[in-house]
């Protein structure tokens, strides 16, 4: 049996006698039942991943970004050239970029992965070299990677979730790098929800009419000319994915089989849960959205997750920067259940009201 | 000249040259201009509030929650007994509170003012005795308050305000604590706004039908048999007002004065903004949103304010929950850009895109 199919096969539900102890637990705290909205359901559901009531820290936390470049960049797609996904890799490791400043701020530690970045990259701390080749093809001719390379790339990604979560961390976040990887991402929104192309195609990092032309023109060919369907995620990936969306659909399911939330960003990673949900559809029970991106697929594709947002900011950057700004909610919302005395603890007259 | 005059008079506008140059500073950085959307805008907005660019570290944090009760409570607009608010404040100081685990979440500190609290409160490490009464009248029947009454509680609320920025705090926080205080809340921002009280009167901990029909009554009732405007806003505040509301305003007002960004709660700080705000137009720039709150009248007096909130997670607890909890959000917007590095000094290949 393959890395991915028994990893697969070792993702559990949630455990529900622990969400309904978290349930009975919110009632008996010092504030109004139901008074802290979302965060009381995110507590409860933290409680069933971690089949623990209360939560535990959810903390260390782990970032993990996939960096992979992208044939499809020759189609004009975007205007950043393809070096940057290499030199955004070196800001990464150097503690530049905004999720290195974000990570500092929520307490995080950074891990980037190269599964495809088309340069060479030199050893640094925290870079894994995973590399599974230089790039994809380019999607809007032909498949843009072989079944092979999707199956290496997902492994990465899994190796990367059962290694964190082996060293403790008991919180992940999902965030990528690539040029020209909302293209990948917008392509598989269109082929999981379906939703046509143009609907789910946004102006990713801020591109002009002529190149979202050139973007739309891309994606349409590929799933126009060629069969991309829903019911086959590993082919669905090697036809119009990406390096690091193969990886995240592998590192999303590997968390889940180690019973450890993730945090999903933007369009990259939620294009990647919507590959990993057909793959394994218990896994999506362990995702939850960090924010609501401005590009328009990652709306459509936290609709099919089934998921809300937990910041809505009108972010676009990528790298796990949204997801990674929900870290303080999550471990709040655990905290929570942890922390806060009950009624009868602190002496407070109670009172249940009626729900709303 | 009184306090409360003499502060509004120290109000200075944001300092618009810091704005500026952290604008062109969002544009070196190494990220597609925008791409962090709301974040990008406050951490421009935080340069001009501090009048240093980029922002300092928005650290220490207080978070000051200002406690009272309310005669209105006589009406039956809550089921929940008066005594819990002097027992929540117990609660506050013993640490039990949602709001103390979501301090310690985001490393802030908690002080507790008692500016009108019915009961007596033993003394306690965090709790600052500054009782102008013990509690409001019925503001159903007649004025709440005396305008000593809203002078002296404006007053605690600058003295809050101006001692934590000497203590150093960089970031504050504001709360509250009064059962029915969302009574007295709606039927300011009902003046304030001129939406009739039932557009912006809500469930506040989860009223059943019979209680929300009292509540609405007994804003109705203030504001048909008595002369409440929003032109004249002490006398507002002394006729629907409570001693936190006042007691926020003044604060508001205080940290304005001082150059320290407060993050708002829910509908009782909103509304008590409308009222800082129409003493004191300058100071709004120096109030953030921390969350759009479940209660509809938060999101009308936001509107009023101009202000965008930064959480919208149906949360409606109060205490300056949902303020807190975007603490991190608001420290992450300014270390964007103290710790980014730019696209030359990371040797990353820049483009400008179009702005959409």
């Amino acid at each position: 049996m393959s890395l991915l199919n028994e990893t697969i096969a070792r993702v559990q539900p949630p455990s529900g006698e622990h969400v309904r102890a978290a349930e009975q637990r919110q009632a008996i705290l010092t504030k109004p039942l139901g008074s802290l909205g979302l965060l009381e359901e995110l507590g409860c559901a933290l409680s069933g991943m971690y089949a623990v009531c209360p939560p535990p820290e959810s903390a260390p936390v782990a970032i993990a970004i996939f960096a992979g470049d992208h044939g499809v960049h020759r189609q004009g797609v975007t205007p950043w050239p393809q070096e940057v996904t290499g030199q955004m890799v070196g800001n990464f490791v150097g503690g530049g970029a905004v999720i290195n400043a974000v990570a500092r701020q929520v307490g995080a530690d950074v891990v980037v992965v190269d599964v495809g970045v088309a340069a060479d990259l030199p050893q640094a701390p925290g870079l894994l070299a995973r590399k599974v080749a230089r790039g994809t093809a380019d999607l809007a001719t032909g498949p843009a990677m072989t079944h092979e390379q999707v199956r290496a790339a997902a492994d990465v990604g899994i190796e990367v979730a059962t290694s964190l979560a082996q060293q403790g961390y008991r919180l992940l976040v999902a965030g990528d790098m690539g040029i020209a990887n909302t293209t990948a991402s917008a392509a598989l929104v269109a082929v999981f929800t379906g939703h046509p192309p143009a609907e789910v195609t946004g102006r990713g990092t801020g591109i002009d009419d002529e190149t979202f032309a050139r973007k739309l023109a891309a994606i349409e060919r590929a799933l126009t000319e060629r069969r991309v369907i829903a019911a086959d995620p590993l082919e669905a990936l090697a036809q119009v994915g990406g390096l690091e969306h193969a990886a995240l659909a592998g590192y999303l399911i590997g968390a889940a089989a180690t019973r450890t939330p993730v945090i999903l960003d933007g369009i990259i990673a939620c294009s990647a849960a919507l590959v990993a949900q057909a793959l394994a559809p218990n896994a999506t029970a362990y995702w939850l959205a960090g924010h609501r991106s401005a590009e328009p697929g990652a709306s459509a594709a936290l609709a099919a997750l089934g998921l809300h947002p937990l910041l809505d900011l009108g972010l676009r950057l990528g790298e796990g920067s949204g997801a990674a700004l929900a870290v303080p909610l999550v471990q709040a919302a655990a905290r929570v259940l942890r922390e806060v005395g009950t009624f009868e603890s602190a002496g407070v007259s109670h009172h249940i009201p009626t729900r709303f």
